[in-house]
């Protein structure tokens, strides 16, 4: 691909951060702007060779951008499109990375007034327990899977380009539809990280937690990995993804009330069964990630 | 302490072989004897050096020894407790590493009619998913917690010798009562286990299960690890600690409803609370288990 000329990240942490870095070691960009509403995080991703330029500008920051990537949180991404829908250029390409898909393509409908041809709704599926651009590095999105979910308004010539800029960070995109992102993200990652929040909150309420956390193992650690997520990201992604996830815990939910009946009535044998079912399919997912 | 004359482990795989291993390069345990069911993991241990005899016969395994361990899983320990019953010397230290006490508890005494002054209930906080002599190593339990659930019956100087046993395998010994053992396992250890069995098996049937797996990252592989556990151990331990399990569950399912209605309700703040709550409690566990 030719190299995006001028790319603005707005929003500098590890998502953006680590874009913008795999794309200048790739050759890839030959100017990275970065904005945001804190000085404070763009200083810092100019020292760290991350961006080119700066400002808090939002409006001035995309004036000329060639493609534009939104790593704003979900819930602050309606005002930033508020504060940028009147200075993008048409030719602009706008991207974004927030993972739910809906919620981003309503805001984006109601900053513009309608949905711009330029606009390719997208999801890196990479990340740590950490944020911040302190924290970004270029390799993040090797060999991870980046999901497109183009709409019938998007242009096909801004897909192309959208999908080339991962492919350069190193990534395998994919593409599929806004509702069926937020469907399967709901299950594999909204899903898991309120049932891990949850187990944790739940015990730091019981009377002995003090013991219970004292007690707990390395199996603990691991399980609850992902209740140390940003809560503030996690509590934007249940707003944005609320139907979904909702739909995901229910049912969950009732998964789980089958398995407390099964302990009830004494059912060692399909007990068994759910844990050597779950084993399995447990390594069967292991091989899809280590061939992903 | 002085070494251990002759140490019966009943059950050669993980948490035995391991506990034979650590006594042996700690110079703690003269012979070593291995007894269970079959043959083939008997003739393994000998051959890695873990026990120095082996047995198939349970009742002259015991025969003679001065302390014996039992690491048979759960749902076979009252069979071995009465084929060991009748044979045992009274002043044979016996313990178990059960992950419930209550179960054993009602075994032993209701393979020896009461409970033996010499029976000195216990369960070492440690182990990894792998199972098996050949997945055992001497310092598993290095700077592992080993709970002791002594009984009103139990004698103090067979509770001193076991003690002795465990930290000579580099455990922190603690003691605690067995229900309250049995509720803060449910807690910290069963409960996560049946959370992470369900969700894998739960997204396994959906529909689209392929490609739900395919877009799970890192975060669903360490929250999901405990799913690959022993399915006929999990079994077992949900059967034997089944009513402080239930109440686990019923009480994580109360929380969960919870969590439902705050998003249900878009109710923002509340759930960041309760993931910052999180955060901050998993912090605090992962200072513990660093510490301990």
């Amino acid at each position: 691909m030719e190299p995006i000329k001028r790319l603005t990240i707005v929003g500098c942490g590890l998502i953006g951060g680590s874009l913008a870095r795999a794309l200048k070691e790739a050759g890839k960009v030959d100017v990275v702007v970065g904005t945001g509403r804190r000085e404070e995080p763009l200083r810092q991703a100019q020292a760290l060779g991350v961006v080119d330029e700066w400002t808090t500008d939002l409006a001035a920051a995309v004036k000329g951008a060639e493609v534009v990537v939104l790593c704003t949180p979900l819930g602050a991404m309606r005002k930033v499109l508020e504060a940028i829908a009147p200075r993008l250029d048409e030719q602009t390409i706008l991207t974004d990375v927030g993972s739910a898909k809906g919620s981003v393509v309503q805001d984006v409908a109601h900053a513009f007034g309608h949905l711009p041809a330029n606009f390719v709704p997208g999801h890196p599926i990479a990340g740590t327990e950490k944020s911040g651009v302190e924290a970004s590095f270029a390799t993040l999105y090797h060999d991870r899977r980046v999901i497109l979910t183009p709409l019938p308004s998007t242009d096909s010539l801004a897909l192309a380009r959208v999908n080339a800029m991962w492919k350069a960070a190193g990534a395998q995109v994919v593409e599929m539809s806004v509702t069926h992102h937020d469907d399967i993200l709901a299950a594999t990652s909204h899903l898991p990280h309120m049932l891990a929040f949850g187990l944790v909150d739940t015990l730091s309420r019981w009377d002995d937690n003090r013991e219970i956390f004292e007690f707990a193992a390395g199996g603990f650690r691991d399980f609850t990995r992902i209740a140390s997520s940003d809560p503030v990201m996690w509590r934007d992604i249940c707003m944005a993804n609320r139907e979904a996830l909702m739909q995901a815990i229910q049912r969950y939910m009732d998964d789980l009330e089958l398995l407390l009946d099964l302990v009830r009535q004494r059912d060692g044998d399909k007990l068994e069964n759910v844990f050597r079912n779950a084993r399995e399919q447990r390594a069967r997912f292991l091989k899809i990630l280590e061939g992903s």
